[in-house]
This record gives structure tokens, sequence and C-alpha cells, in this order.
């Protein structure tokens, strides 16, 4: 037998609800400005990015997390050339985006320029080198203030945020008039594309309010969502245009652009994949009618 | 504040992995011939069974696990007349079965009477009943054995069984000598469908074996899945036929034939959400591709 | 091996310190008028009472804790007649006050008629028919307002409490105003027993307090202490006197005193386990000059 | 209300009991060739050292182990010149070894070097430079061979070992065949002073079995114990004896001894504290007399 596991990151999502991961090794601890960064190596999903307690993303399974944010977005845009990224610290958003050739400039903007250096370190299976290539600017600054600044136009942004934790950095992001912001500095055929809270339907209505709160700004807002294995849990993402809608693109069409940007990498998102994670089922579809709430700067959501 | 949570059901997947739920209360606790057996009831997902350790239902969501196992089969026959359930404990099986009006009889084989008295008595919501119903037959005893001697020809048989532990009541019953048994007991449009384990990528081995050792014995092998929130995990099932594929059935005519005979209380399963349950994301394809595993009697399927 | 253990009692004794014990069967769980009871049986400690969330003896080493408050008192006492028990709901201090012949009466005041009936259910081998004998009473009501109430004089308090948690029924017992009380409801050689909090040195304040207040009635105050296993913790104890000092009895004379008496049947105190409860280790001794509060019915002492 | 706790670091004693200590920070990680080692930063007791899963000892309370351990032994001795330490890795046990004027050499004789190197540079506390005392020579091999091959004597041999764990580096430090080497390089009145196994009733057969196999070697053999608040537990110590004896010391006598060689900045020894630690309750007493064991080279102790 092996030696008994004695080290163990504990996750709380609930009060009475968590999960425990046995930790092979612990291999930095800190505190930036913002949030708290752990990152260890657990014995079973290997290296993991903690803020404020709550795992980011493991080694083993942050490609399904990262193609499932954004590659639905990429391969329905039909050439999409200027992108930006709210968060996506851990490099592997830039990684993902720059498989397609369209792509000509890529605009990062995350608060932590700690947490970004952190990852440059210790997670490059995940940024595989992509913070050097010569189409990334990255911005360490509120990606609120930047937007409302900017006069760039862009084709996609993405949201790779932490959970709206009560005074972490990201809840005023998750608001009505965030993404009236965020449509101004979209193109015509423009998208956005999140990750937008647990899916497990004992927890749904913060999806649902994320997803209510964007039909301000976006004609088309479509939910979707898989399973995290290292998150123990469905997670759902949102999918919101001006023009453009994942419900209408073939299986095989998705198939088709990904042979022909030549994208063969992949290891989670097809046609298929796309297929299965679009497709709600009925009980949260029944619960996400149900819940009425609209997210403003006011009265923001607040996640365990 | 509420009072602090220090009664805790731990379910460890794996030597460094577990599930911590806070218990509300304890309601029964004890040990039959083949298993033990915990009713509790939790803050999070309410009354709970654990059998050996393991969750098998919440009253939360107990309908997520019932409708995934038992609507795909019976929607996909077209009359559904004569069903053997083995296992199916709780008796919300038989719940689900019985919305079909075409059911003329049910034959459930479990091997443990004293589980179905404590789910008679603890898990009324489960039931409503069911076990009353003058088309069901139960029969305590070893399902491998009833089916090795009748010669009833049932439309299509359920699996509703425990994990395969070591020591415990089911192993025997995952295995290439078993599936051939059951054939031979089904229609020629027959049909089986079976809970098969984990789908957690990180542990797809146990569900590609089992659906490996079924092509053995049938020339139609389907998996699905879905997440199941008291388990904290996606979980498979498998669909194997002679004739009959879940794949060729279109999404409005699984809710045409849920119209057409009257089902309208399910709270999970439709046509829409039978496409996201047979959608197989890549990762998972690919890995059960590699799988070569077939279960047979002498080298049984054993989890942790 | 054994079956994995599933199911845990886990006490937090601080937020970042909790001790988990195996639970081998749940056994009673219910909310009192005045707190949460849970009777469990557990694999290393056999039976436990929990209330409000803390162990309050088991079945292992309910002698240790029972004898420990009761005995040094009673052999102190040349001959006690008239004994009062504030709590002491489990029944074990009737059972040690009765090993006493000289003892006529015994007064127990417990607010909580329930915890009483459950410990009498639930707890035989703790009171082992004590409640029964023609010298107890038993009243269920505030021991405060009784004590202000009667004009009965005791040779013997005895405080067998629960810890003064915020809203728990017993935090007003531990002040200057009911020591003052209870002081006079003492005859002249009278004394007071009690449980008095947590023996760690790091978290010794509360002893150290409870003692301080005790001074304020008492001429002669004495802290002693020994070693729950089912706390995981040393636990610490004080005897206040008017005139008798448990420092000033050599270990024969306990000795003697216990022969005469003729009780046999202690398993933990004699002489030797005297001298080791009531030499306290300098840096007790140390902690304990430092802290200087008073507790005050406005200022009460709450534990976490 | 200061962030949620999420890494912890849980002992079990037993396969039903753990203790949970929150993490602060973890400060190194790594297998020698002998052990794992892991020095963490806790909320509640600071650093601690844990080798092999269990907590050495803690920036907290490491006083009262190191003075337990050491001091009664070196009071004990009239005039201590030539000390031998097994084990005592962190360094402490130099350091209160050479509080006192007599010392002449201490010769310290660890298996694990690169445990001693980490100690001297994350436990500064610990040893407070005792490393570099011209008196003291350090041996990086197996004590049992080093005792073997040396024709040295010895005042005070001092056991600060780990528990004998299956494959740990100790479990052949405790047997008879080892005391007998030991003793033999002991002077006329030379002593040998050891932590000798949990102090918890419901584990005493350690610590019995410790000291039923020091009187095959001894003809004094007493045990003393404390309870060590990081490890949840009292903790037993056995100090073995040609000639001198604990029992036969008085308090005042140890108080004289320290002022005399100037020892004033012990936290934990004293007069009154060495009168806590050799009184042994009487359950203990008992326990120990049932247990006959003696440990042997080929029937060895070893503990969970």
């Amino acid at each position: 037998m092996s030696a008994p596991t004695w080290k163990w990151f504990i996750e709380y999502t609930h009060p009475t609800q968590a999960h425990m991961h046995g930790v092979e090794r612990f291999i930095y601890s800190g505190q930036t400005k913002y949030q708290t960064v752990e990152i260890i190596d657990t014995d079973f999903y290997g290296r993991c990015l903690i803020l404020d307690g709550k795992i980011q993303s493991s080694q083993y399974d942050e490609y399904i997390y990262h193609e499932t944010l954004i590659q639905p977005a990429m391969i329905l845009h039909p050439a999409p050339k200027n992108v930006m990224i709210v968060g996506g610290g851990e490099g592997a958003v830039l990684r993902e985006i720059l498989r397609h050739p369209s792509v000509e400039q890529i605009v990062m903007v995350d608060i932590d320029r700690e947490v970004v250096e952190l990852c440059k370190e210790y997670l490059p299976e995940w940024h595989q080198g992509a913070f050097s290539d010569p189409k990334v600017q990255v911005h360490y600054m509120d990606a609120r203030k930047y937007l409302k600044k900017t006069d760039e136009i862009f084709d996609i942004i993405f949201m790779d945020l932490t959970e709206p934790l009560d005074d972490g950095p990201s809840y005023l992001l998750f608001t009505k008039q965030f993404y009236k912001i965020a449509s101004e500095r979209l193109a015509a055929d423009g998208l956005i594309a999140l990750q937008a809270g647990s899916f497990n339907p004992r927890l749904i209505e913060c999806h649902a309010a994320i997803c209510n709160t964007l039909t301000t700004a976006f004609p088309i807002v479509r939910s979707y969502w898989n399973f995290i294995p290292s998150y123990d849990s469905t997670w759902g993402f949102a999918l919101a245009a001006k023009t453009l809608d994942p419900l209408q693109i073939a299986e095989e069409e998705i198939n088709r652009r990904l042979k022909e940007r030549k994208i063969t990498e992949l290891k989670f998102y097809d046609g298929e994949t796309h297929r299965a994670m679009f497709a709600i089922p009925k009980d949260i579809r029944k619960a996400k009618e149900q819940e009425k709430r609209i997210i403003e700067d006011d009265r923001p959501l607040i996640t365990y």
C-alpha cells in the first residue's frame, strides 16, 4: 500500500458540501493584492491552481474547461480577427484562441499581474508559451475601465473570471451595466462567451441570473455546459451574440471548419461534443425559466 | 448563522478523493446479509440511501438517475409489455416503468429483501406505492440464477445494481457470461439498459469495459450519461439492443411518444435531454476506443 | 481489512482545529428546547453523548471525567450529607456521589428534562440506576433561580455544565454573580467543584477567568485537571472552598478515606491521581497569573 | 470573518480517529532516504515538523516536549558531562542539554542527514544555533551500529525517535537487544530517557511494552507523561536508570538544582511539574500491570 494521505485541499461549495483532494505536494502559497493563490500537485488531477480557495483548473482536465470556453465561439464566428480576454491568467485561453489562423490580435486584460506571473512560471503546460506570441498584448488593469476607455472593436470577448465572491475581484463583471459596455465594444456579428457558474440543478440560480442579465444586452443568449472533473460538478457557460446562434450550426459544419482551419489537436471539442454541450436537460430548462433575476451593479451576484 | 455541521458522510471514490455531505439526521443504520445500509437526511440533497458506503440515490435528484436508467429504453421500444428489473430496491424504477400504459408485467429480482423492506418504509417518495401494483412481482434471489431457470421472455431488462465491489453482491452481474444469459431471455427486439460506472474521464475504464463486454452479446451497444449531483460526478449508462438503436430516434419522435403514452410528469427526460445524454464528448470516445477489456466471470471487474 | 469508515463526527474546537471520530452507528438525533442532542456509537470510544456539537462524555472514558469532577471534593469533605448538582444529565455524577455512605440527600437541578430522559434511556452504563435512588431528587428548572429561592444549605455543589456557548443554556452559571449566590447556599465548610474549560495552554484563558471569578466568592480556589481522551485535550476543573484545601490533604489520607468509606470500584481516582491532578505545570501557572479577567453577568464568557 | 480554511493536515492516529490542523502555508515537502518530511505553518500551533505523516513538534509547544524529554534526567543526574542523543534532528534537545554547565560533550547520532539539514534551515527557533556549539558532534548513521562500535561511556542517553512505524527508520531502537547495548555504554550511575508512545489509556499498550522492555536492562524504570497540545494527546516518556530514581528527588531539590545551575529560562519544567509528570493515574497503572509484552528484535513493536 502506498503511504496514507495526510495533506488535503478541502473545497467547500456550500456550508454542508465539500470535496477533499489529497495533495501530493504544495508548490506555492501566497497572497496577491487581489486574492490568495495556491498551486498544488494532487495525486488525482495533477497540478491545480486555486484562487481564494476555489480550484480554477487542473493539469488533468484544463483542456475541458478551456476548449469549452473558447472553441464554440471561435468556430461559430466565420473568421475572428480581433479577440479580447477578460481574466484568463493561466494563459490557456490564449493557447486555444491562437489555434485559429484568422486571429490577428488578442488583448488580454487581467487585474492581477502576480497571478499571471505565477502561471507563467508554474503552469507551463497551460500556456505553452502563448504569452510570448507577438499577436498577444497583456494589460494589467480593471477590464471594465479598459473597455470604457478603449475605442477598439472586438469580434469576440471571452470572460474567464473567478466566481463572483464577496470582496473578490470579479463581481462587477457580471452585471447588466457591464454587459452593456461589452456589447458596445463588439462588432456587428460579435460574440461574448463566459464561464457562468455551477450547472448543478441544486445551485442553478446563479447561472440562470447570468443568462437573464445577458439578455438585457444581447438578442441571442445560449446556455451550455459540461462536467469539469476537478470541480466535481457540471459547470455552466454562456454564449451571447448579436446575430450568430450556436444552435443553428450543424455538427458537420463544425467538423468542417475545424478541418479547414487545420485544428487537429483538440481533445474535447468537436461537432458531437457541441451537440452534447448545447442540449439542456429538461430540469435545468424549467429552473431557468423560473428564475427572473437581473444582476445589477447595486445588486450584484455573490456566490458562496 | 445556523449551527455548524458536525455530522458528515464522507464518500471516498479513490484513496485521495472524497466528498463530504453534511448530515442533518441519521435515520437508519444496519447490516443486511449482503451489505451495509444507511439512510440519512442531508442538508443539501435530502434523504439518501447508502449501500456499502456509496450513495445510491438522493431525494433531491433520484429523478435524474431513475428517468435516465428507465426512460430511453422504454421510449425506444414501441410497446414494452414484459419487463424485468435486476436490483432496483428503492422501487423508483418500478414507478418509472409503470408510467407506460403498454406494460403488463414487471418481474423484479433483488437479492436483498432487507434493503427492499427498508426502502418501502423509509423511501416512500421513491416508490410511491409501486410495490403494491398488481403488475409487479418481486423475487428475492440471485438474478443470475433466476434468469438461468426461467423460460420467460422479456422486452426489456433493466440492471439497477450497486457498483461491483469486492465481496459485494453484484460483481457477477457485469460479466460476458451474464450478458449472454440475459440476451437469451430477451425478445427479438429486446433491450437491456444498465447503470454502467463513473463517466469521469479519469475513471472511464470501468464504463468502457462494461460496454466492450456488452458487445459480446448484443449487436447494438450505446453509452449514455449524465450528471448525478449527489454522486458529484457524471455517471455512465449503457443501452444494448438486438435491433433498436437509440441514436436513430429523432427528438420529435421521443416527444411524440411521451405525449401519446400520456407521460407528462417527467422532470428530466425528453427529446432534448435524450440528445444531450447520447452525445459523447470526444475525450471519452477516444478513451473508450483504447480500452479493450472484456469482463469475464473469472476476471471480474472490481471498483474502488 | 475492515470496511472503510464513512460516517464521521467532526468536533471543531477552533476554526482551524477539529477532531474526527469514526461513527459506527447513529443512535439518536434531536433538538430539545435548549440544545441539540446526538447519541452515537463510535468505534474508538463507544457510545458518546453530544450536546450542541460537543462531546460531553463517552462510554470508554466517562469514568475519568466523572471521578475527576466528583471524588476530590467528596473525599476532601469529611462527611458530605447534603449535595447539590447543577446539570449532570447523564446521571454519572449521581452514581459517583452515591458511593459515599454519609450522603443523605442529593438535589439535582437540570434545565433540560429531555436530555435527562434520553440519558436514562440510552446511557444506562452512566447512571446505573442512580436516578431511582430514594436519596435523589431531580428538578427541571434553571439552577440559578432554584438557588435564589431555596433556603437549603449544601455541603457541596457540583457544576456539571456544558461549555458556555453563545445562546447555550449555561453561560449565566459561570459568573461572579452566580458564584455569590452559590456561596450563600453552602455550609461553613462547604465546597464547590466544577468543570472549568480546556486546559490546553493555547486556550487557557477561559479556565483562568473562571478561577479568577471564583476568587471573588471563595477564599480557597484550586485548579486541577486531567486528560479526557474523547475530548482530545486536557480539561480543567476547579475546586473552591470556604475552609478546606485540596493541596493540604496527603495522598495516604485520601487512600485511607476511600478505604474507610468502602469505595473500592474507582478506576481513576486515588491518592497518586490526586497528586497528579493538582500539580500544575509551570506554563499554565504563568499563563493563569497573567489573565486578570473576572466574568460578570453583563460580560459573560462565551467559548467557541 | 477571516478567510475559510481549505488546506488541512489530517493526522490519523487510528483508522477511525484523526485530527485536522488548518494550514496557513506549506513550507517544505519532500522525501529523504528514510522518511517523508513536511514543514508547515499552521494557524493554531505555528510551524510544525511532520515526518511520515506524524507531527514531531510544533513551534508553539515544542518547549513542552523537549523540556519533558531532557530536563528530568539532566536534573536527576548530579553533574552530567558526557551525553548522547539518538535522533533529535530538530536540535532542540541539544539546546536543552546545553543549558547545563557541567556538560562537556554531546554526541548526536541521527540516521537522516537531510532531516537535520532541513531543521537547521527551517526551524531556527528550535535549535537556536546549538548545532554550532563546539561541545556538539553529529554523526549521521544508525545509532545501534554506533553504540556497538564505540567504547565511549555516557552519563545519559536520550532517545528522541519517531514512532516505530512499519518500514520506518526507528523500530529496531525500541527492543530488548538495543536496550542491552545502550546499558553497556552507560556509566555506573547512568540514565536513559526516551519518548515512549501515546499515554492515551485507550492506546497504552505500546508505552507499557516499552517500559517492560526497559526493565530487562535497567533496575529502575519510571513512566512519566504530559499533554502535548499539537499531538492532541498525552504522551508517555520513560526514564530508566542504574541507580538514580526520579521518584526519590524532592520538588525543592529540583528547584534548588535549577537555580544552582543558573537555568532560569525553562517554560515548562520545575519541581511542581516534575511531581505532576511522575504521578500516574490509577487507570494507567492498572493497564500497565496487565501488559506483559517484551519487545524483541524479531518481534518488534509497530504502531499505526
